[in-house]
């Protein structure tokens, strides 16, 4: 199982801030989002094909966030990913955001589980073997 | 023809602000689509029906717009919707966003055109006669 | 203690959807923030006010939650807050996002801890004895 | 005068779309803003510094666009910059959106004036006469 940690930069718009002059809590949850995409990608899974094709998404079922410290507008972030609980029909990512590289400030923590569900019926779709081996 | 002012309140939250402690200037457009909807609503349109049961949608072709004064956090703004050109397959509406009242500040205007597509080949559509009729 | 119900309207704009035809799950976090500004509102609590006059900021320093089932556009959503565990210098705040009413499905729940902090240095701040106090 | 066009990519996240199943259309606004900071970072430009050590702030004025065809959620897309007019104290910047590549299809295009605020009493600063000199 490949549960190398996965990295992806973000960089901090005016659009990510708010009127306290930092990321706006919620829009962590768009950074990690962005990442953890890419991380798919990285693997091979193509999220639009697999609802043009088969009519399947990821969906994220619950998550359990800490922010840790705030992030500013022009920083320049880094995004990780990496798989935690893996299990019949979804898997838990574990995520974190620094500033500027893994060993800057710790800003934000999270464990996000995602299920795979039919986009039709919503019904839990088992995650393919193979998904998370090299 | 029915061009009434109609007008809907919209609060600044947190999410709608940026570092430079003002409205983020996407989220006008934001503001403005939310008095549209409420606005086409109020004339009896129920878009979700209208995409469920005729595959019809409302896209917006172009928008020409003035940041006049920011609006801060907190601020409980007026927008309003009125309807300015109407062609066969589009419509303009012109918009305005006040602080607190008409006779506030007034902070942002813009023209919005406005096309009846179909859904799926995205082909203009005939707008209904009756749609702006009392 | 006051740990009534409160509850805020939310109305689904397409602002608030993405491409799975739902609300973004980031998105559920702008809900219940609207909904815990408001709550705060009718304790009394002018955040605006706050940071101006005596530097202080109410910041989320942790959630977990649970997205249940998805919001589509247009869809009317009720969003509650009551207070939970209250702390010398944070507070939890359990909240819910029904569909139309108290009576209607589940959509999303959440635990949210929010501290008190001054605004520059970020120290947490000691909860004013009668913000919960009727 | 340096014209010459600057790019930057940008993929389309979830957070982006909406449920018509394309790119929602203030989001046009931040792809396009992320093409701005990037083109003034290029040309030596730091907001964040600006703001911090002048108080000064670059504030969009005013916009015109077009939405000429949709983005879909994974595009991968094009943002340019290219300097318009140039006045005493705002400065229009010309911005299209291509997919893939520039010579990819056109699905957005605007022209953005922009003005240098001193950020306490919003007013207008003189352009500093090297900003877009090479």
């Amino acid at each position: 199982m490949n549960s190398a940690l996965f990295t992806w930069p973000v960089r901090v718009y005016y659009e990510d801030t708010d009127a306290q002059g930092v990321v706006y809590y919620a829009n962590y949850f768009r950074f990690t989002e962005r990442a953890r995409t890419e991380w798919l990608r990285s693997l091979g899974v193509d999220q639009s094909r697999m609802l043009d094709e088969s009519r399947r998404i990821f969906v994220v079922t619950s998550v359990a966030a800490d922010f840790v410290m705030p992030a500013h507008f022009n920083d320049e972030l880094i995004v990780t990913a990496a798989l935690g609980r893996l299990a019949r029909a979804s898997f838990d990512i574990e995520q974190r955001v620094h500033r500027e590289s893994l060993e800057g400030t710790l800003l934000f923590r999270c464990s996000v589980r995602v299920a795979l569900l039919d986009a039709d019926k919503l019904k839990p779709q088992r995650i393919p073997k193979d998904l998370f081996e090299g």
